[in-house]
C-alpha cells in the first residue's frame, strides 16, 4: 500500500477524538469520509471544523477545499471500498469493538489498513471476530488533541503484519505526526503508562498536604515538564549524568529506590473513595478558581509554538 | 529582613549549581563573595561565568559589572558578617553538612536567611547541631541549571520560620524564579520523586522491551511533555475532563488502577545489577549515537525560549 495511494480516509465516530483526526486529515487535503449514528453529529462536526481547520500548524488546503473533501454519511458500508485507509474512534466498549471490527474488516478490502484511537483497549482482544484479514488491524492512538500534539502510539496485536506497522508509521508522518511503535500490548500502552505512574504519585503528595495542587503543577511547568518537552526523561538523565546514562544512574539509582520505597508506603489508593474524595477537595479548591477556557486557548496557542519551534 | 536589604550573597560551593546560583545573583546585580575550597575553582568559576553570564534571560547588569560584583574569598568566616543571604551548595554528606551548618549557624549574624541546595537531605537531618538560630534555615532546591530553570523547592524544616519561607519565596521570586513551598520534608522533595516514579516505570517499558529508549522519550517530547510543559499534571487531567476533575477522575480512575496494577507485576527492580544492566545497554544503544553536546545546547536555547514565551 505505497503512501501516495492513501488519497481518502474512512473516520468512524466523530467525538472529540474523531473530530479532530478529521480536521487534521483535511487540512493536509485529504478527502474523508465519515459516519456517526449520534443525532447532531454531522452539525456538531462541521462546528468544529470551522473552528479548528484554520488553526492546523502547516495545513496545505484552505478551509473551502476542507469542507469540499468532507463527505458525512449516514451508513459507511456503501463507500469501503472508496477508502485506503479507516481510522475508527468508536466506544472503549469490547463487545462494540468486537462486533464493530467484525464488520469492518469482512466488508472493507484486503489492502485497506484499519487504525482504532482506542487509548486503552489492545486489538487483540477485538479482532477476535475478524476471519478476513486482521494483520491489516492495529491501535493509532492520538494525544489529546491531535490535531495539534504530534504524537501517535501505533500498537500491532500479535497478528499484524509488520508492513502495516511500517505503512501506518508512514502515513501519519506523512501528516506531520510522530509515531511511536508499542511491540507489546501492555495494558494503557506507553503515556497513559507514564502519566498513571506520575500521576498516582501526585496525587498522594496532594491528599497528604505535602504540597498544594496549585504548586505540584508548578514542579512540572517550571521545572520537570520544562525540560521533558525538550529532551524526555532518558535523555534528561543521560545528560544529568555529564552525558553518560550509566554514571547516572550508578549515582542515583539508590536515591531513587529510597524515593520508591517511601512512595510505595504512601501509596495513593484509587479504590478508596476517602483518598479519592481528599484529593478532588483539594484539587478544586484550586481549579474552581481559575478561568479553565482562558488557560485552554493560552495551552493550545503554545502548544502550536512549541510544536513549531521544535 | 525586607527584601530591599538583599545585596550580597554567600554562596558556598562552586560546583555545577553554585556556579550556577553564582551567574544568576550577578546577573541580576546582587553582589556574591564566593568560597570554595577546590584547587582551580576560582578559575573555573570565572570561566564559567564568562560563559553563562550574558545568557541569563533579564539579566540587568553588564559581564563587567558582573565581575565586579563578584569576591572569590579563601575563607568566608570573615565575611559572614557582609553578607544577608546565604546559599550553600556543599557536598550531599550529612556529616559534612552538619558540622559546616552549626558552623555557619554559629558565625553567621541571626537576621541573615541560610538556605541549601540539598536535593535530598532534608534539613532537619543537618540542623541538629545548630544552637543560634536554626530558625532561619530552610532548603531553596534548584533545578539545574538553575541559571535557566524557574522552578526552585522551598523546604522548611518542622522549626523553620514561617517569615523565613516567605522571605525565601520573595527572594526567589524576585530574581525571576519560580518557587513552591514544600509543607513537609517528604524524602526526595517533589519534582524528583515525580521524576522517580515515572523513570522507574520507564526503565521497566524498556528493558522488557515494549518500546526502544529512543521512542519513549519521544513520546514525552511529542506528546506528554509538551502538554506538561503548558499545563501541569492535575490541570491537565481537568481539562481532560473537559474542565472538571472530579469527571475525570471518576471516569479514568479504574483505569488507571489497572494499568498501575499492571506496573506493579512488571515492577523494575533498580537493586537488581541483571535489570540495570538490561536498561543500561537499550539505552547506550540509543544514546551512543547521538551527539550530546549538540543535543544540550540546543535544549538550552529551547529552555531560554520557552521560559520567555511562557
Amino acid at each position: 500500500m505505497p503512501l501516495s495511494l492513501i488519497k481518502t480516509v474512512g473516520v468512524i465516530g466523530t467525538g472529540v477524538i474523531g473530530a479532530s483526526w478529521t480536521a487534521l486529515f483535511l487540512a493536509k487535503g485529504l478527502k474523508v469520509i465519515v459516519t456517526d449514528p449520534a443525532p447532531e453529529a454531522e452539525a456538531k462536526l462541521r462546528d468544529y471544523l470551522q473552528k479548528n481547520c484554520a488553526k492546523i500548524p502547516n495545513a496545505q488546503v484552505t478551509i473551502n477545499d476542507c469542507f469540499k473533501n468532507l463527505r458525512f454519511v449516514k451508513d459507511i458500508d456503501a463507500y469501503l471500498g472508496d477508502v485506503d485507509l479507516i481510522q475508527e474512534n468508536g466506544p472503549e466498549r469490547l463487545d462494540f469493538k468486537r462486533r464493530l471490527f467484525a464488520h469492518l474488516d469482512a466488508k472493507t478490502p484486503e489492502h485497506v489498513l484499519i487504525a482504532s484511537s482506542s487509548s486503552g483497549l489492545p486489538s487483540s482482544e477485538f479482532v477476535t471476530e475478524c476471519t478476513n484479514k486482521p494483520a491489516r488491524i492495529l491501535i493509532g492512538h492520538p494525544f489529546n488533541p491531535p490535531h495539534l500534539v504530534p504524537l501517535v502510539e501505533v500498537v500491532p496485536h500479535p497478528g499484524t503484519g509488520d508492513e502495516y506497522v511500517t505503512a501506518a508509521c508512514q502515513f501519519y508522518r506523512s501528516l506531520g505526526k510522530d509515531p511511536v511503535v508499542v511491540k507489546q500490548e501492555a495494558p494503557g500502552f506507553i503515556a497513559n503508562r507514564l502519566q498513571a505512574a506520575l500521576c498516582a504519585e501526585a496525587y498522594s503528595l496532594i491528599s497528604r498536604g505535602v504540597i498544594s495542587a496549585e504548586d505540584l503543577d508548578k514542579t512540572m511547568t517550571s521545572g520537570l515538564g520544562l525540560r521533558w518537552a525538550l529532551t524526555g526523561p532518558i535523555m534528561t538523565n543521560a545528560l544529568g549524568g555529564g552525558g553518560d546514562f550509566n554514571h547516572f544512574i550508578d549515582h542515583l539509582g539508590p536515591a531513587f529506590k529510597s524515593w520508591l520505597d517511601d512512595m510505595h508506603q504512601h501509596q495513593f489508593k484509587l479504590d478508596s473513595p476517602e483518598e479519592i474524595g481528599n484529593v478532588k477537595g483539594r484539587v478544586n479548591d484550586w481549579v474552581s478558581r481559575v478561568n479553565l477556557e482562558e488557560v485552554e486557548k493560552k495551552r493550545d496557542e503554545a502548544l502550536v509554538d512549541l510544536v513549531r519551534n521544535k
